[in-house]
């Protein structure tokens, strides 16, 4: 335990302390729902400003800040004073100003599955030094990202994947709440949303239909909005999701609280009624040591919304990601992993439990 | 963000990878119900070892591991073959094993409010670095470990406070919950504990007599058993309890996610019966960026003993310290501190969001 560079890590105690407490300088990659009601709430912040965001018409950066009524009032970056023009906009942002942006959210829809990876791959080339955060939702995407560890390691770059609401908020609730277990047997994440106009949520509604049966994300990407209207209206307007493809899985896998097939997600959307159709929440069923099966239940309340319950998530863990970074910590991590870390059960685990209860009668409080 | 030490860094990084998946060698201070029980889930765990074991009659070292069972069965540490007998049992085991021990768990009773803090200060005395957790209680407790932060500093600990159910597993609930606000108006914490013999968790049940009124942990400390008896009794064995001084509120407000004034206490224990008379829940209620209030609930399942929710916790954030010391964290942590940072709100934030929903009648979707 003892630390070879002790004098060093009391220099960068003091550095890690103003780290924490600075300012963070936020881009935002896209300005969709996610980026635009992201410049909204970064606007209420303390510790986040944003300083630039880019769409496929351009870009905006101002190290001043950026208000974020101005974004959510334009239909695309282009159209804002002081914006550049760009067909490369992710890439020409950030090699400009790399070295006044802190951390990054790609807020871009994910159809197909390898776009935000390729996003990743992008910056690196840029040599942009910091914290990315994403709100990606499929298994094979963070899987993609995972993947590329070495890379984000090798170029001084923390990035943090699944960090919105499901995967996210829900997956860590889940990440912490199986602590008071041995073995997590089951997590089923279950999701309500409620929307007046699919048209608000375009890309995430999209991502939706590629989880029905008979769809993906390859399909999804070539239908014209008509397409997905008349989708919607086949199923007036609800759509229901059994099973989904989800991250949370494979975030839980990764953290060592469960085999990813104990991981179950599922929803319902309501995309003609604002009102939630039912109550967004995770269970998690486990074995306490005391032999005891048991569920622990997560639940949001329903006036809290998607926009809310993601990039308020996406900040807390980009805000935990510039500690960790300020640490020396590099690579992919998921939400799930900068939780309390879980310590997994001996394979013969029930044998000693059971040799414990048969050695002692146990009487024990319950709480 | 650049590193000036990039290549030591390099040289941490493999150095953490070990660090996190080697075994952890825990000592345990205490072998009352807590300690006992947190030896049978140790034996359970792949990755923690219990080395060392004391009261006040003696220790117990043995860096090959200690049977769980063999602490449950044994009343007192002096009467287990190969126990050192000492009345100064902490000083002892720890400065003679400090090199073999990676991580201490505090699991006395905390009476009067000093006792743990004083625990501290001696485990400082013997020259221990690593990480040391605690399941304290009590604000003014926290308070005071939290005021030995530059001590650890200096002597190479990490010292993590308040990981237990609550606080620990309700609060880092809490802290988590609040990502989706940008204000956090009120958060209730209720628990439920039901005991068929408060002999078992004599300790515990004393602290919870100390918060009911006309009684504090002075007066406790010097009752008799008897006394505790005539007390229960009197009240049908049914301890109800409002507005406790309980550490949630201070490791809430060190986190940022609010004043400790908006954080409540309480519950029910019934000292006669197993059935928990209510279920252990958190409430979080908060305003959301769109200024909508709404309410976040985590609810433990009620077959989950104290037991399983205080030592399991302790272990995920003992996990979490390893991680955080093979990165040069040092000093006192609250639980609530490491999970995802809160970043709090302007002052002025009602206004900017005032402004933000006059210049936009935001149409956004619900989840």
């Amino acid at each position: 335990m003892a630390c070879p560079y002790r004098s060093l890590y009391n220099i960068e105690c003091c550095l890690r302390k103003g780290a924490i407490n600075k300012m963070i300088n936020v881009a935002i990659l896209g300005s969709g729902g996610l980026g635009q009601n992201m410049a909204l709430l970064i606007e209420q912040k303390k510790d986040f400003k944003l300083v630039g965001i880019c769409d496929r018409s351009g870009y905006l950066f101002n190290e001043s800040g950026i208000a974020g009524i101005t974004i959510k009032q334009s239909k695309t970056i282009d159209e804002i004073k002081g914006s550049h023009i760009s067909s490369n906009s992710i890439f020409e942002m950030i090699s400009n100003h790399k070295e006044k942006i802190n951390a990054i959210f790609i807020a871009l829809p994910n159809l197909p599955n390898e776009f935000i990876p390729n996003v990743a791959k992008e910056i690196i080339k840029t040599g942009y030094k910091g914290v990315i955060v994403d709100a990606l939702k499929r298994t094979r995407a963070v899987e993609m990202v995972k993947n590329l560890d070495t890379d984000f390691k090798a170029h001084n770059i923390l990035y943090l994947t699944g960090c919105g609401a499901t995967p996210g908020l829900l997956t860590t609730a889940a990440a912490l709440a199986a602590q008071s277990f041995v073995e997590v047997l089951d997590v089923t994440i279950t999701f309500g949303v409620g929307i007046n106009n699919w048209e608000t949520y375009k890309a995430t509604i999209r991502e939706d239909i590629a989880h029905l049966e008979g769809f993906n994300p390859e399909i999804v990407a070539k239908m014209t909005d008509k397409e997905i209207v008349e989708e919607l209206n086949k199923r007036n307007g609800i759509l229901e999701l059994h099973h989904m493809e989800h991250a949370d899985d494979i975030m839980l896998e990764l953290a060592g609280v469960c085999t990813r097939d104990r991981v179950t997600t599922g929803g319902i959307v309501d995309t003609k009624n604002p009102k939630k159709p039912i109550s967004t929440n995770v269970k998690v069923t486990g074995r306490t040591f005391e032999g005891k099966i048991s569920t622990h239940q997560f639940v949001l309340g329903d006036e809290t919304t998607m926009a809310a319950n993601v990039n308020g998530p996406i900040l807390g863990f980009m805000k935990s990601g510039m500690w960790l970074y300020s640490l020396g910590v590099r690579g992919t991590l998921t939400s799930a992993e900068i939780m309390p870390h879980f310590g997994v059960a001996k394979e013969n685990y029930l044998d000693i439990q059971g040799k414990q209860s048969r050695d002692f009668a146990c009487k024990i409080p319950t709480s």
